[in-house]
């Protein structure tokens, strides 16, 4: 194997700028990575679009047909980012064509699809990665590892929140994220699953959970035109309206296989939240909590700490002490969102260059998918409802 | 009536000096209150402790026998703090006396002695309130104006913590609050139970409920002397060992009957936090947030702020316009966790002169009981719990 | 000498109110203190405002005329908290009666003032203490523990602001807290005197400062009445304007003769700054912050903490390893500014009766004086001015 | 003119790199930009160390002479990042070549330097742009938007630090920042600057100034290699020592043209500080705060919001409404340090293109070199500097 790894990604919108802007950024924050990226083809369905979008980030060549894709013998890996109704058929023909998979959260839009996928990249004995880019923020690699050390003792709490304000008003259309047949779900698939992907990642595995669920504005305003996400959305005035089908805001409760008890809430409707994605977590021994607006700090507390200057310290997560810190700036200089999509990137390649599966894999799209069906199955039936079950 | 309440307290501890400091504030800081309370008899079952106390909180008279105290001629109102169990057995006795009374939460360890206490004092024709004293932080006031104004719009969220660490030593003593028999519950019935009355007081009525429930410490050793709760617990080496009968940690989902999702977890096991009585509230129009260990503050979020200076303001709630504040000192300069019981006791005098039931009262006691016994049925029954079933 | 140091005062506005509740306070919270107040008599010149205050406040008798208190043989000590400048005259009169003292801040209004007061004290052989109350935050002493114990190494850095707001509106009137001859000074008297006090008890003696100083609003409408601060001034429309002859907001650098460096701040003009006491001490070993609208904290970091968990910890000085704190309420419950002048009391009681002279006191008060003439003299003379040089 | 510029920069360390990944965002996130970025020719010292950073950053070409460079036909702009004592005798050789030039701050080591440099591009004709990237930050645009607008009136205080604490550890090197031939100045002129620079952008010209300096550890181990600045250094035990020619700390008091007060703080041994570059601005409408190991956030204060809501507002600047917040991702995900110096190298190449001069150039480099300046001399004599005298 050369030391360029050939690429070909399906999707360019949101995430497909992400990606493309972590994969032009290895080679010069990590020069020493045992394989880089080549930018090799960008797939979508809109040929000026995506034309457009191969220019913007770099792509040598840009396609339309995921298909042919899929076959030719100068891509190596396949990186998927369209909405979600199209991840399984695509892992599936790419793993066929023994292709690497790299596909975003959620890996499906249900579990037995993602099972099926899973089981295709297993067949086909390629690597695979799942999208969960939060666990690659040196502060969210702090509290992993104060966790596994057992700094922290033993975990009794872990409660999560995902709190985004940008489809309250009443006037945003309905955009594809709004409407289940392509999105699966609303905030529980979107914003829940990265919570729990950071729960398995922090605390481990679920035990048995029970949700609610509401959609709080039931109809709206269509939308000429299918753009993704943004924070203030518009629509023609008097436009037709249609049916939001999936979840504004979806909360649980949980018991982890070790015990502790975890609390859970997304929500697309709290205002003033643009996109606090937060966790705290109390162990025997300390506590530590994380917002995303905050991304490079974590609060870290020890019950072990002299009596008289106990509390929470704010570590900045940009000391030398930091994974993956040193790679960038010094001390004190922050980095940003798009700076966990590199790291999680690197895992990618190193995995493949090491011949182990990257972390998290499908096996974790997998797992995530069936915490995200089990509190789905425990609205409708209004019960407890346990992972095995699943 | 004079202008003066002839008041008989029965307790002494924690709650007896809080309440007594109140007592004690509230002409000076509020010398216009149509009605000044008269420190009249302190009651408790040590003679020795509650002599002491009386000096100490400046009480005229001591009592160890609160049977007598209810019946005697020169008392208008009994005050009673002392442990939960011993709470119906008081209210009902003094009521049929005649007299007013004054509840610390919770009301009664079970939801059918809280509905004869409240059918007591009906009966009686008696003014009743309980103590719910977070309601009369200035900055729950401010949160309660914004809500009942519509400043916040339709409610769509209320999340609320009440997270303290004070027993996760596994050598801290058997206390009394960790004794069924005498708290009723633990973290549920002390923490949660102040979660429930905020949410009723700030967003409503509970429509149903389901929740779960851990003791991480099963055992342990046994106290001395019960001398109510603090920080850092100790007990003798190789004390005998007893079991823990009431909850470390409740956590439970609800919905409101104005449609709003509720979530809210009382703890005694997050590590770091001594007291985070903590709650916040989504609106279609804007968001508050509250932290008692930073009581003076709320922060406050308006959707139609400018675009570009939206955010969370940190409001301090000391300014002029804020309930209650002319009464202390100048803007900026914050008062304590005390200061909301001499509210509390100015609205029982208050009202007690006006010839109307203070807010909140023992029907507010009952709908509280109601909501953390269909926690505690939803617990044992793993299944959503409506209020109106209780 | 009994139990009991029967106390005279003189003001009741403000600071009369502030020491009042202190007084009631002392006995139930410090019950064996060795000394406690007695509340005998409050003077001031209005007849009917006094009388009120004494009601109001609790003391057994008002009077008019300090004069005569200051000889009556039934009075241990005189409390003033009148304005400035009626400080001196009443200091050395009460000290040829034998009485001890305690003198709010500032001592003077000049530093030959001042130290008039110090020698007239310490001829008549009485205790004299300055009201310096931020030292006495349970936050603040935990500061100085940690310097003192050398648990922040040498120092370097004390950088300090106090930033209020009240008279930034132009139409607030012309109180006697703007005009020179009642207040001695602006912001740098009312508000730096603090700050100094703080540097002094924190890092210890000044050598040298330089300063610069402002009026931004150099007229104002006259009050009606004088009736000491508000945050939201009104004076009548078209009220006659009168010349504002303090300074609105005073900075200076200093140097130690520790050899760090400080930096200074108060103003008047800081929007949004109800009463921002903050000041953060930078030393080899460690930093502390404090501010006091959040008085209950201190932020702490330790230099030695393990390398990826350095951070400022926020101590929440409410635990029983604080100075005070058992007095008052559990862990996690915090106290408010007026506790500040309870502690200072109860080191004045504690004190006297141990023989001592309580701390801070007139030396201190002296020694602010000059550091405060020392700045304002660098003003006028736009040079370094050596505190020796005073 | 093509829209590519083609540049030529000399240095490739710290800053070499940051500008690197400057211009190769550059196409990405601004692919409208009307010129866009040549990576040409990289130029350093060392050969070896160069070629690798060529190959690290995407660099064409790389070369040793810089003389050879500034030559070159193919090459339009010199981009300088070399260590301070270099700028000059570059910058001056370039523009006679007629090179567009860009040059990190600061200018030069004198005031004299640097206004040779800014007669050179003039007399050159030259487009000229300086490296304060502060200014770049989102959170600074908001700020200025403020300031401009008049929605926070007439600045009363401008008040800033920049606290870092990396060279602390005695036993850290003697790296070539603490060389005043080399660096010019210590925290004055690697820290200092960039505060002045934003005092200026935010509140306008400097009147006078005052200020105090100090060298806490006065006798460093020497370095084997300079290797730039790092969070935590170390030197060979038993390293020869030398002694440290610069600041470890200066602090200056300002009056601005307008009125306004101004305090500024440099000091790189601020414990727990990696990087607090943080300013507040106080109007008589409203104020603003900054902190830039929050560089996402503006706290945000009106007077004019209504009365029971007053508090200083946490906007999260990546909002539509906010500067450059479109170009990246959606409102909630937050950039990192780097990204400053992508939106200034914007501004080079928008402003070229439109021909015109960037903002900020050389003029606000000699003016900021004219402060730093007035603040050394009054320093050394003790005294206040105007501006006008130098």
């Amino acid at each position: 194997m050369s030391n360029r790894l050939r690429i070909g990604m399906v999707g360019y919108k949101f995430m497909g700028k992400a990606h493309s802007n972590a994969y032009r950024s290895l080679p010069m924050f990590f020069p020493n990575a045992p394989l880089q990226p080549e930018m090799s083809v960008i797939c979508g369905r809109n040929e000026q679009g995506v034309q457009a979008a191969a220019r913007q980030f770099g792509w040598t060549e840009s396609v339309t047909n995921w298909r042919d894709l899929v076959k030719r013998n100068d891509i190596d890996l396949i990186d998927i980012n369209a909405p979600s109704d199209a991840h399984k058929e695509i892992v599936v023909e790419a793993a066929l064509h023994g292709k690497h998979l790299f596909c975003e959260k959620p890996l499906a839009l249900s579990l037995a699809d993602s099972r099926d996928m899973l089981q295709a990249v297993e067949e086909a004995g390629v690597r695979h990665m799942i999208g969960f880019n939060y666990r690659f923020s040196p502060a969210v690699q702090l509290a992993k590892q104060l966790v596994k050390s057992g700094r922290l003792g033993k975990i009794y709490h872990f409660r999560a929140f995902f709190l985004q304000d940008w489809v309250m008003d009443p006037s945003f259309p309905l955009v594809w994220r709004l409407q289940k047949e392509v999105a699966g779900s609303g905030s529980h698939g979107d914003l829940g699953a990265h919570l729990i992907d950071l729960a398995r990642f922090l605390v481990g595995e679920f035990h048995e959970v029970i949700g609610m669920s509401e959609t709080f504005i039931k109809q709206r305003p269509l939308a000429l035109e299918m753009s993704g996400l943004s924070s203030k959305g518009s629509a023609e005035a008097n436009a037709p309206m249609g049916e939001v089908t999936v979840d504004d805001a979806t909360l649980f409760l949980a018991r982890f296989a070790g015990g502790a008890l975890g609390s859970f809430e997304a929500t697309r409707f709290a205002a003033g939240h643009r996109s606090t994605n937060s966790f705290e977590i109390n162990g025997s021994l300390g506590s530590v909590r994380f917002d995303f607006e905050r991304m490079n700090e974590l609060e870290v507390y020890f019950t072990q700490d002299e009596e008289d200057v106990q509390g929470f310290r704010r570590v900045l997560a940009t000391d030398p002490a930091h994974k993956y810190s040193e790679a960038w700036w010094p001390a004190g200089h922050t980095i940003g969102f798009e700076h966990t999509f590199t790291h999680e990137m690197l895992e990618m390649l190193s995995a493949i260059s090491e011949g182990r599966q990257p972390v998290p894999n499908f096996h974790d799209g997998v797992a995530c998918q069936a915490v995200l069906e089990a509190v789905e199955r425990s609205v409708e039936e209004r019960r407890w409802v346990s992972i095995e079950e699943m």
